[in-house]
């Protein structure tokens, strides 16, 4: 009797190679897994003979209708060929086999390296490694965003949305719509929707603006992806405020910008700190409510930053985030509507004044940049999702957006009021309370030398969200601060996270 | 009676600037619009008295209660000031005008450019322009892709896919998932889907993963543009096959590649053509089904292009846009299930094989950068809508995915049947068809010098997709042929495009 070809292979039989394979795959998709690996794995070499399908179903103890299946794979892969009259063998298009030992040696020889080749373990494979750029877009995501994640939990109160409303508008819409909404649809967005977000804003924000410059993107961070990839060159310099919102300035370096700051005070962004030069090509910021202070942009520097970037030629991006929730006085119209020369583009997001789950925002560009902005568009990630679209502007028109924005903003004024009056009873002068007439969130200031850091670390989850002041700061020496995130808290926990923190910040208290 | 300042101003009345403005706003708004204009335009001048509210009513011929309005909100913005007793006056924080005139003016003047300055026009302001980048990267969505979507319309034949069940699944998880789910989501995806993903992918293509290597996107160019930033240093090479498929070459290009195209024949890439020195560092393939061609890579290259890959530490990028559409035969394994090395990322989409409008695709990368990948896609764009993501993981998991993959594989199998028939019988030896095995498409080669733009650009609308083959090509000299879209359309539709094209694919034959 001929010695089993797989013994002369050297190997006694083709066992399952591990238990880890049991992945609910049927067996013989697992036996031709088992006899592929061997192959690439040098047991079978080209040209050998495999074991007859009688000999292996016997050795793996499986039937001989589940061998052929396999082999039947390799076959069609490939991996072995058929001899009429004298079996199966490993195909010889399987010359030199990928092994994980081969980058090494192949490295080796290219670079003329010859000492000890034949002795010399061989060298593990290189380990993956990013591009610089792709380091820094990495790092930026897992250092400041992950923890600003963590630290500043969303400020929205889901709770709140009417999500039944919601519901019956996106089986509506599903019913509705039949095939046609399944199909590509407009970079752009769907023109209900750009329509809808047009009127909004012109009445509202008093944006100058028709449907035809509205962009419906996922998110503000595509927004500023977008806006830098088409405004700016590589290694341009765009200039956020300091202290700003991370997750901007992460976008606007991951486009390849180099991010400088401005400073903010009281008044806003400090206009006099913007560079006279006209090197810097962008200019990120958040006039109407600014992130994190929390202050108001005031006319005369609203009109010189429109003035700067007429004489230096630079964009400006203005984002509006959560401007509609505001709960003393009048909301300041929009920066963008005073810029007649049109080197504004506005931003805004439905991930914070609906839910962050329903990823859509938006970009108002001049009119002489939409069809670039909406081609570029359809290359970065073609459109966002019809269905979402088509309901978010049943939404808006039906007249449920603004019912909504009028119930939000009277449950979370309450919210800041009760926040303000327990800050002001329980921590006293340890804490200065920054503006709090618009937004979600508020600056409790503390006194210089006292470490936010620390009592954000030391404060206990839930409630409100606590994160330190400094984080926000880019180049400027941080000024200490708790950010407090009301939004999303009863007025229950709201007192409680107070009381809470009370003993923290007495004792960081000079 | 003392002169109405507005004529002291050298205007009579502050009309309504341009009936344009009736867009549904209150009267008081538009009125404040319209003042607001007069202030920025420098007819209000800043210290001017405004006329009184008694006045402005008349003129406008608006109630003084609509006039008192308005001038609340220009207080409230900081454009007017009141001083008790003697009127309502422009602010003097609006010292200098933006106005459309002004930045030519101060960029002669900053230049140092003296002549002519008090009589010469004011020079219009420059026109908005992109940056390099931008340029490219909008003309490569103006142009290239453009005219793809409309030569290539969607391949998916969106009325078979299961639309009802889908929304049944919508309807449950909208209803079941509450607030939970409207809160921020994870950036890698929800953990059920990159689940249902992993399992997919290991049992049907022979990708080895498990759900951390998942990564849940929109789209296969936002899977592209995420692994070109990270992967590569800006202006680093990426090869793609030659002709290949825009959208990626697009993605590469935008992410700041340059793009160099390798030759694909009847084989699939031309691993032999792949550049022997380190420069490329990543390449993008369709091994399973070549975008155009439609051929299959052999086992032999497939194995070249990963030892290559492992010789030169370059990255290579996966594309198995429709294999599951296998027509005759089994399919090919992945690519990346070959690989041992770790240097395959592999991408796939539900755009295609389920409905465009979904945007959900996923990217498949080796463990050691999930970690890396998933904080970047944080920076990006956040994270997938999710009610979409959970709705698609229930979709798998309750096995209407295979069941839909099955039957539309037979409906698409009678729809090739009936164009390669056709084909066969209409069009004769004027053309010769490439592989049909597998996908949505297929190609028709024309014999050399035959112009299959002509053709395409003649060819009436409706029924089948044409494009013409030269147009996918990068460096190489065009090889003239028709790309045929069949997935979306009925049998009669295809017999009837057939017939219609007839006469022009003869005029053309030589």
């Amino acid at each position: 009797m001929a010695e089993s070809p797989s013994k002369r292979a050297g190997s006694p039989v083709l066992p399952l190679l591990s238990g880890a394979d049991h992945d609910g795959a049927p067996l013989h998709a697992r036996v031709y897994r088992q006899m592929r690996e061997h192959i690439l794995r040098g047991a079978l070499r080209p040209g050998a003979r495999l074991p007859s399908a009688r000999m292996l179903a016997a050795d793996l103890g499986v039937s001989r209708n589940t061998i052929e299946a396999a082999v039947t794979q390799l076959r069609a892969e490939g991996f072995v060929v058929r001899r009429v009259g004298s079996g199966t063998f490993v195909a010889a298009a399987v010359p030199d086999l990928v092994a994980p030992d081969r980058p090494g040696r192949r490295a080796r020889a290219r670079s003329g390296e010859r000492g000890g080749r034949a002795s010399a373990p061989p060298a593990p494979p290189p380990p993956p490694r990013l591009s610089s750029r792709g380091r820094s877009i990495a790092q930026l995501g897992a250092t400041e965003l992950e923890e600003e994640a963590r630290a500043n939990p969303c400020a929205t109160d889901v709770r709140g949305f009417p999500v039944r409303t919601w519901n019956r508008l996106l089986a509506r819409r599903a019913r509705q719509v039949g095939a046609a909404a399944l199909l590509p649809a407009d970079p752009a967005g769907v023109p209900r929707l750009r329509q809808a977000i047009a009127d909004h804003l012109r009445l509202t924000r008093g944006v100058r603006c028709d449907a035809a410059q509205v962009i419906v993107v996922n998110s503000t961070q595509q927004a500023v992806d977008l806006a830098a990839r088409l405004l700016l060159e590589p290694g341009a310099t765009a200039l956020v405020e300091d202290p700003g919102y991370p997750s901007a300035r992460a976008a606007l370096a991951a486009a390849g910008a180099s991010v400088r700051g401005v400073p903010v005070d009281r008044g806003g962004l400090v206009t006099d700190a913007l560079p006279d030069e006209p090197g810097a090509r962008l200019l990120y910021l958040t006039p109407s409510h600014q992130f994190p202070l929390g202050v108001t942009m005031a006319l005369a520097r609203r009109l010189a930053v429109l003035r700067w970037a007429a004489a230096t030629g630079a964009w400006v991006l203005e984002d509006d985030y959560d401007s509609e929730f505001r709960y003393d006085g009048r909301p300041l119209a929009s920066l963008q509507g005073l810029d007649p020369a049109g080197r504004t583009l506005y931003v805004g997001t439905f991930n914070k004044v609906l839910f962050p789950a329903i990823r859509l925002a938006y970009l108002v560009v001049p009119p002489a940049l939409a069809a670039d902005f909406i081609a570029a568009r359809r290359v970065l990630d073609g459109f966002s999702p019809t269905l979402l679209q088509l309901s978010l502007a049943d939404f808006i028109t039906d007249g449920h957006f603004t019912a909504h924005l009028r119930q939000a903003r009277q449950r979370y004024a309450a919210r800041r009021d009760a926040l303000v009056r327990g800050v002001a009873a329980e921590w006293g002068d340890a804490v200065r309370l920054g503006p709090s007439d618009t937004g979600l969130h508020l600056v409790a200031h503390l006194r210089a030398g006292v470490s936010d850091i620390h009592i954000a670390r030391a404060a206990p989850a839930g409630g409100i969200g606590i994160a330190p002041l400094s984080r926000y700061y880019l180049h400027r020496k941080p000024s200490p601060g708790l950010l407090l995130t009301y939004g999303a808290a009863t007025l229950e926990e709201i007192g409680a996270s107070i009381r809470r923190l009370a003993p923290l910040v007495a004792r960081e208290r000079r």
